[in-house]
C-alpha cells in the first residue's frame, strides 16, 4: 500500500480498491446466477426429476452463457486495469455503472430463462450485455484518451486493439437483438461468436 | 503484511482486514439488491412480460438508487480509510455498525419497492440511509478528533471538508423523510441531489 | 507474496489465503442474514406494513444479534491469525469447521426467528454459537500448544488471555441453553453479555 | 503489484486476480449451500419443529458433504496456484470452467437433497464432482506439462504426486455413480473416503 505512506494525505481514490470491489461483485454475480436454476415447483408439479431437468435445459444453457460472458467481461476488466494507473471521479462512476449492470445479470438471465422464446425477454438480456459492452468501451476510451489514466508510454497499438476488442461484444449483442425478432428461441446462441471472434488475429490480444 | 513481522506479537486490529471485510459486505449487499427484482409471480399472474416489466419500474429505480447510494458510501469509506492509519475498539464497533446497515440495504430497498407510495415504507428506507450517513460522520469525527487515528500532519481543511461532505447524505435523507409525508411516491427522487451537491465547490473533495 | 518466490516449490498452505477465504465467508454469511428479513407474505396477508414490521421485531433483534456475534467471531479470527504464522493439515481442517458453522448462521438465525419462543429453535441457535466458540478455542489452543504455529517468543500472557477470552462465548451459550428451557422468548438476550464480559479487565485484550 | 510497474504495458493476465476471483466464488458458493437448508414450508405443514429438523437430516449431511468437498477443492486450488507462476489463455478458460462448476454446487446439492434416494439426483451431484475433479486434474497437467506455467526447477515428484492426488476425487465419484444405481440412499456416503485416501502415504502431499 505505497499510496498510504506517501506525503500529505488527501482524499484520493485508488485503482486497488476498485479492483477489489469489482472482483467481489463479479464473483457474487457469477455465483448468484445459479439461483435461477432452483427448482421450487419440484414438489408441486407431477413431473419426474428427469422431466424437470430436461425442461430446465434452456436455463442451463443461459446459466453457462451468462457465466462465460461475465467471465469475458471480468478478463477485460482485468486487462484494462492492468494498464490503468490512476482513476478520477468520472472514471469511478463509469466503473460503478459497469458494476451495476454486472450485478443485474442474474436478473436478466432469469428473465431470459423464464421467458425463453419471447422476443422481449431476449431483448432484456441483449440490452444488459450491450450496455455492459459499451460501458467497457467507454471505460477504455476514457482512460486512454490523451493517456489520461494510463502510462504515457502505453503504445498506440495496445490502445487501438483494446477499442477494437471492446466492439466485439456490443456488435454481437446487436446481431442477437435483431435475431430476437425472428428466431427468439435461438437468438442467444449467437453469443458463442464472442470468444471465437476474439481469437481472430484482428481482435486477439497479445499473449 | 508488515504488521505481521513487527516486534512483539499482541492482540491488535488492523485497518487492512476491516477494509477487506467492508469491501466484501459492500460488494455482496450491492449484488443482493438484484434479488428484489426477481419476478416470482410471473407464471401465476395473467400479465404479459411487458406488463410485468412495466410494473417493476419503481423497483428498477430503487435498485439503481440503492446501488448508487451504496457506491457513494463505499467511496466515502474508501476515502476515510485512505487517511485512517490505526483503529481501536470503539472505531471497530462504529465500523461494524456501518456494515450492519450496509447489509440491511437490500431489505430496506425491498420494503420501499414492494410498498412504493406508502409513507412508512419510504421512512424505513430513509432511516437506513440516515443512520448510515450519521455513522459515517461519526466514523470520520472519531478518527480525526485530536488526530486520534490519523496522521498528525493531516491538515484541518481535509478534516473539515470530510465532516461537511458527510453531512450531505443525512441532510438529504431528512428532506426525503419530510417529503414522504406529502408525496410518498416521489420522496426518494430527492436522493439524486446527493451526488449533485457533492460536486458543488463547497462540498467537493480535492481531485 | 514472498512465499511464491522462496526456494524449491512444494505443496504448502499459507495463512494468507485462509484469511481471504474466511473474510469472504464471514462477509457473505453476515450479509445473507438479511434474507431472513424478507417479507414474502406481505401481499398475501391482510396486515398493514406497520403491523408486518412490528411483527418482525424479534427477527430484527435476531438479525442484529447474529451480525454482532459474527462480527465478534471475525475480530477473534483476526486477532488469532495476527499471531499465527504457519498452518498445517489439522489447523486447516479446524478452520474449515469454523467456516462451516459461520456459513450455517443464516440458517440458525432463520430458525430462531421463525420459531421465536420455541425451546428447540433457541437450542439450534445456541448450539451453533457454542460449537463456533469451542472451535475458536480449539483453533487457538492448537496453534499455541508448544508454540506449534506461532512465534517462539509469543508470551504466555497473550496465550492465556486468548484462552480465557475464548471461553466467554461458549459459557454464555451454555447459560442461554439453560434459559431456553425456562424463558424461551428471552434466552437469546443473554448474548448481550458477550461484549460486556469481554470488556472486563480479566478478559480484555491489550489495546 | 510488481507486474504493474514492469516495463512496457501489455494485455496480460495475472494469477493474482484469478486467485482473488476464485477465493470469492469458492466463498460464495460454500455460503450459498446454506440456502438449501431454508424451511420455507414450515408454516404450511402441520409438522413440529423437531419433526421438520429430523426430516432435514439428509440435507444437513449433504450441506456438510458439499462444504467439505468444496473446501478440499479450494485447498487443491490453493496448492496448485502456489507453484503456478504464469497463466495463458487456455489456462484461464480451464479455470473459468472450474469456477462455473464450483458455482453450480449449491444447485447440485439442492437436487441431491430434495430428491434424496433417487438415482438421477445422485448422478447429478456425482457428475458435478466428477467434472470438477477432472478439470482440476487438467489444470495441473496443463500447467506442469513441459513446465509450461510452473518454475523450471519444479521437481518431478511434486508433479506426479499432484496428478496422483487429483485422481482420488474423480475415482471416488465414479464409485459413487455406480453405487447410485444400487443404494441411492447411501451413494454419497462414499465421499467420506476422499479425505481418508488423501491421507495415505501414496497420495499424501508433503507437509
Amino acid at each position: 500500500m505505497p499510496e498510504k505512506s506517501s506525503g500529505k494525505p488527501r482524499f484520493v481514490l485508488t485503482t486497488r480498491r476498485i479492483e477489489a470491489l469489482a472482483d467481489g461483485i463479479f464473483a457474487i454475480s457469477m455465483t448468484l446466477l445459479v439461483l435461477s436454476l432452483t427448482l421450487p415447483d419440484m414438489l408441486e408439479t407431477k413431473l419426474s426429476l428427469s422431466q424437470l431437468l430436461a425442461e430446465q435445459w434452456p436455463k442451463f444453457f443461459n446459466y453457462a452463457l451468462s457465466f462465460v460472458l461475465l467471465a469475458i467481461f471480468w478478463i477485460v476488466h482485468h486487462q484494462q486495469f492492468h494498464v490503468i494507473r490512476r482513476t478520477d471521479r468520472i472514471h469511478v462512476w463509469i466503473n460503478i455503472g459497469i458494476l451495476m449492470f454486472v450485478a443485474l445479470m442474474p436478473f436478466s438471465t432469469d428473465v431470459a430463462g423464464d421467458y425463453s422464446g419471447e422476443t422481449l425477454a431476449e431483448l432484456v438480456f441483449d440490452a444488459n450485455i450491450m450496455i455492459l459492452g459499451l460501458l467497457f468501451l467507454l471505460n477504455w476510451w476514457y482512460a486512454c484518451w490523451r493517456h489520461r489514466l494510463v502510462d504515457l508510454d502505453l503504445d498506440r497499438e495496445t490502445i487501438v486493439k483494446g477499442i477494437r476488442r471492446s466492439c466485439v461484444t456490443p456488435g454481437v449483442a446487436a446481431v442477437s437483438m435483431a435475431l430476437a425478432f425472428f428466431i427468439p428461441h435461438w437468438g442467444l446462441v449467437v453469443y458463442i461468436l464472442v470468444p471465437v471472434i476474439q481469437l481472430l488475429p484482428w481482435f486477439r490480444d497479445i499473449d
